[in-house]
């Protein structure tokens, strides 16, 4: 049986009327195939990359599994639609903490059509995406078995400041999250998670080192996903910290150049990630730091997710969405109650 | 005595009613302050540099040196105004090959005016910058005694497609520049020129392990000059290739974020020059490439500068252009003689 993702960060979701990605319970991932262009883009992307010669195996290792496509009751009760079956990526995870990080201070290739330029063009320059290069479009982190996930709303995660972002890439490997306002994370978890050999930094620099050469594919509002499990971390064990490619939607052939759009926006993220490890300890979060926490705070929304929290199927309170009749929409944020 | 720079191949030019730089014979270069902010802002930055702690003395070096303003009688004769004073980076050269790089896709910064924005966004699209991540703002290419330079027009290069780049990198490098036509560069001074421990690939990689680093500064419209002495690399001397940072009108603060956009187009052009490096012999244009020759040919426009050739005083035919009572101008060319 189909059901609507437990750990989706980003994106359309799922639900009464609502066209959303599905997953069934042997790790597939249901994704409804836009109509336009867009969803031929994706399928066309994902059937050219596993015979791709020019993307080496550590490289390949980076995007989902691609199961083809198949056509499977929609979410939004509008019948059969054809959907890329991928690899779904919560799988084997009970509590995973995510970021979907859409990459690249531009959103859209030289050859789109001038609306959807001019549509994106704002999206990028209201959110951080001109500023930094990149926006986190969803997130969510796990704190306890208590208090479940922080899930700031979307919106206000697109929209976060230079001073927001790294609090909140540290906030993502820190212990001391039970406090949504606490500005002084510990990083408990950055050697684990953003460090070592097979960490996110290294993992990210692999990417870098191929985007510097690769002239395939220029990847336009391409997210990378950044995933690991804070329950293992506390333990002392392996969070299993990995990243992955997301949305092909807008994938351009490269014609020789180098994606330097999706190139420039990593290395800011490069950047933020290496200040973390270089100075897990520096949380110095002055007056003005906490005056510019606009995006962070309880009364924008943020914490709206949480009301909806319930118990799941193995007694762990998690963001379960219920799908079912009523459909109250606080902030951004889909109210799936029973 | 001031006069008009013979080696400048970007910018405003000085001229009969037109303000431009001058040069002195001590070797200083006299940049119009623009009235606006943009001359502002570019005294700020150059007076900022010598004693900026984050720029080291291996980066300091690509930046011309800065000796204060100077009120100097202006080319255009509206009387004295306000000049940068500079370092005049063709200085102790002959006949010098350039190129004037202009990094990033994008020339503006988010907290420029809309209508600045709107400008430079519209020249981003139209020109290389947008695909390429850098367009060629000016270049002249050192032929032989006899033929002096070829210097495509202004406008042409700054719309190279990307075959039309590749070629130009390559001839840039090529003994064979007699034919302006000629679709086969033998790039026979790469690795004397773009190449070694000291050449322009190596310096261009320091560049990019900086900015991969600073968030001191975020560098729009910000070009790369290109330099060396092509006849020296004919007797088998060092012919002294290095690069220069110009043009700082645009520098804005970078707030703790990396220059991505400069970062993403620089990348760009260094896979450019690397894959030249690693296939020198590498020529293969094929008829789609010949027809994508368009802003390259002299039906264009592009061997007009070509016409003003005229004997300079060690000698040598240059492009020495005459500042004199006629100015016909020839495409975008200016057409200056006796």
């Amino acid at each position: 049986m189909l059901k609507v993702p437990q750990h989706q960060v980003a994106g359309h979701e799922a639900g009464i009327g609502k066209l959303g990605p599905l997953v069934d319970e042997s790790g597939r991932f249901y994704k409804p195939l836009q109509g336009d262009e867009r969803g031929a883009n994706e399928v066309a992307f994902y059937s050219s990359l596993s015979t791709n010669s020019g993307i080496p195996e550590h490289i390949q290792r980076f995007f989902p599994t691609f199961y083809g496509t198949q056509l499977v009751e929609a979410s939004d009760g509008s019948g059969s639609l054809p959907h890329l079956v991928l690899e779904d990526l919560a799988l084997g995870h009970v509590n995973p903490s995510i970021m979907d990080i859409k990459i690249g201070s531009r959103t859209w290739a030289p050859e789109a059509s001038e609306k959807y330029i001019q549509k994106c063009l704002k999206k990028d320059r209201e959110s951080s995406s001109l500023s930094l290069g990149f926006r986190i479009s969803g997130l969510q982190i796990y704190r306890s078995k208590e208090l479940g996930f922080w899930k700031p709303g979307k919106k206000a995660a697109q929209k976060l400041s230079t001073e927001e972002v790294k609090l909140v890439l540290r906030r993502f490997v820190s212990s001391n999250t039970l406090n949504d306002l606490d500005l002084r994370p510990d990083c408990a978890f950055a050697s684990t998670v953003y460090g070592g050999s097979t960490g996110i930094l290294s993992q990210l620099l692999e990417l870098k080192a191929w985007f510097e050469d690769q002239t395939i594919f220029h990847l336009y509002s391409c997210s990378i996903l950044v995933i690991f499990e804070k329950e293992l971390a506390l333990k002392g064990k392996n969070p299993g910290a990995h990243i992955k490619l997301i949305d092909f939607a807008h994938v351009y052939e490269g014609r020789g150049v180098i994606d330097h759009n999706f190139l420039g926006g990593l290395c800011s993220l490069i950047k933020f990630i290496s200040d973390i490890l270089t100075a897990p300890s520096d949380c110095r979060i002055d007056i003005s730091a906490k005056a510019d926490q606009k995006n962070l705070t309880a009364d924008n929304g943020v914490v709206a997710d949480q009301k909806n929290l319930t118990t799941s199927k193995n007694g762990v309170v998690a963001d379960q969405k219920n799908l079912t009749a009523s459909d109250n929409v606080v902030a951004d944020h889909k109210n799936l109650t029973v």
